[in-house]
């Protein structure tokens, strides 16, 4: 009987991974691996046998019963299968199903915590999602849930909202109904962790015009204290300075 | 004029740390640290003057101002300055300040995010934070503010107190003045992302009394979803069954 490791890839690129992450792949006999993972990470594990469950978010191309089973039917032939999964395994990612479907099976399991989306938005837009006096608390949410419904509140100082790039009109007016003044610094930040990801600032009421440049990739959506520019007059080489509702590419090595 | 990255080491081991954070420590002239970062990273970087800065958390032994003054002083003089962070930079890490005077300086940044101690604890843990149906919010602060005051809420399914260690107490009073009930699951975490990590499992009625064990270590103090075992009935090796109010010293790589 094998174990299970779950690996958080992070939401970028390769070396987004951490050294355990990618010690865990060196050891592997098998990996099941999320669509939305850096196919490069294939080069830690070229002694394993990739499997791709093609799971893109919400839009699960692989039924998650079949990875559960998966994962069970690999663990008892193979030593150790990684489980890699993209951004961190304890958000927004299944862990807890496939989890249970181990400890039925009697199989022991270890998670690898990974770099999550907003981490690397705040990182990427150069935003600190916690700022002095005004920033005390973060939350992270899903924009729409596994009923399709789309859900936004006013709970913590910073929001950030996952995978809500196709439904930015009716984000900002649930968030302007939770009482978000219209004025709200709103940062979209698309492809986090990449090189090239896009970067856009905005006022809460402009939200829906910023979703141009933004289509099609996956967009981090982070509202309130964390999203404000530090300066908001002055320039600084450090800190993109983009026109509201355009999205500027930006390079995270400058 | 050099230029500042701001690198997120992660909350626990080296290994934590991220490739691209590993890659811009082997660039690094200077590398200023805080207190809570493993040593162990030193091997990353031997080339570099290491200048440990001793930040803990909000027991701070050198001045934020210091800090900023420092950064400035040694991207002036050396090529890459690396800014290591314990976590990720842009939660709790006072990264906004410290972007400033860079920015006002003319010097140019870099942030690489890292994981945080939320994700971490929740990985040594195995339980994950957001749940089906029953757990889509995470919200993240620090229990304590800089006025030293405390705060609590019930506005997440799940919610993460960072820095909590010392003030269970007055933490679990605050949580049911918030509405949490007393059955509310509560999950501590001492040392995440560490070997001999400890978890306790609790009830929020009996918080006050988990904190025996956890004394002296750095404590992640999850509520609600999140906390909840995965199989309440059922025991299972993947997931450590602990009485209440006992701390249990787990490895994570189990």
């Amino acid at each position: 009987m094998g174990r299970v490791v779950f690996v958080g890839a992070g939401p970028g690129s390769a070396d987004l991974i951490t050294l355990r992450g990618m010690r865990r792949l060196g050891d592997a006999d098998v990996v099941l691996a999320d669509a939305l993972t850096d196919p490069a990470l294939r080069a830690y594990a070229p002694q394993a046998l990739w499997v791709d469950v093609g799971k893109r978010g919400y839009g699960a191309s692989v039924d998650q019963s079949t990875i559960d089973a998966l994962l069970v039917e690999h663990a008892r032939k193979a030593a150790v299968v990684v489980r890699l999964k993209g951004g961190d395994p304890s958000l927004f990612g299944r862990l807890e199903e496939e989890l249970l479907a181990c400890a039925a099976a009697g199989i022991a399991c270890e998670v690898v915590p990974g770099v999550t989306a907003a981490l690397a938005a705040a990182a990427d837009a150069q935003r600190p999602l916690t700022r002095r006096g005004v920033g005390r608390s973060v939350s992270l949410a899903t924009a729409m849930t596994r009923e399709r419904a789309l859900k936004a509140l006013r709970t913590a100082d910073t929001e950030v909202y996952y995978m809500a790039g196709k439904q930015l009109a009716a984000l900002s007016q649930r968030l302007l109904a939770a009482g978000w003044p219209p004025s709200t610094p709103v940062s979209l930040l698309s492809d986090a962790g990449w090189p090239g990801a896009l970067h856009s600032d905005l006022l809460l009421a402009d939200l829906a015009a910023g979703a141009a440049g933004h289509t099609g990739h996956p967009t981090v959506v982070t509202v309130g204290a964390g999203a404000a520019r530090l300066l908001p007059t002055a320039s600084s080489p450090s800190v993109p300075e983009v026109a509201p509702g355009r999205a500027l590419a930006i390079d995270p090595r400058l």
